[in-house]
């Protein structure tokens, strides 16, 4: 059932280092960076200027070993890897919603981004809030967590 | 660069054909299923009943070919695939966002759901108000869709 997933791109950002990288992109909605995507991809992005928010499914490429329950950024207690968004899950896929500012050819400038610089991107699909926003969804164990500096060496 | 994408579950719908599959679950908040969890995944799990709202990422098993402008099942004019949630894309990967209903073990039943019968779940993450909702979000060629029913023999 195993698929090769090429990627369509790569996310530019000022986050050198994970310890730089935010947590969640809501929580720096002013960090900015872009994505470029590859030459033989461009013809998807077609009408994608329409959008200002686009949904970007990346690889965490730098994450470190898998855990299913684990302390998060977020949390010092441990929670199911499903019930967390931390990069150290079995897909290796990362999700992001960031503000289209304007595009380029194959460039898109980006706002409230989250992700490593140089991460690879394995697709954009448009936000759509008709069906993806939920105002009224509870949180869990995130409802009272407050943005924190990431602990110091959790992976 | 490509990487193996191991399914975590099974995504159980009554869509058994893509005619019958609706083209997003917000269209359809009361259509009913289930994920299996695999057992050997189960852990992963912890805390996720605190969410009302998952995100959920599986993979297009029985999707077309690629292509990478292409008319959609909202629209008769051709768009971009990354300005499209179409399932003909390079990534091979969709994403929808469910109700969480009630979790049995690596059971969960879900409602709002959106894919066919027996579809690779790749990842489950949580949705956070906070980080995915956009209420102000543009819509683009998307904006003046209204539902309607899956054209015929559009793949």
């Amino acid at each position: 059932m195993n698929r090769a997933l090429p990627p369509i791109g790569i996310i530019h950002s000022g986050f050198k280092t994970k310890e730089a990288c935010p947590i969640q992109g809501a929580f720096g909605p002013d960090n900015r960076g872009h994505i470029e995507i590859f030459p033989e991809y461009e013809a998807g992005l077609q009408d994608i200027e329409g959008f200002s928010h686009l949904i970007l499914i990346y690889r965490f490429d730098r994450a470190g070993d898998v855990q299913l329950v684990r302390k998060t950024f977020l949390d010092d207690a441990a929670h199911g890897i499903f019930a967390s968004r931390h990069p150290c899950r079995p897909s290796g896929l990362g999700l992001t919603i960031v503000q289209l500012d304007r595009r380029n050819g194959n460039i898109l400038d980006i706002s409230g981004i989250d992700v490593l610089d140089q991460t690879p991107l394995i697709d954009i699909k448009p936000y759509v809030p008709r069906f993806d926003c939920f105002p009224e969804a509870r949180e869990g164990w995130i409802a009272d967590k407050k943005w924190r500096p990431k602990p110091s060496g959790r992976e």
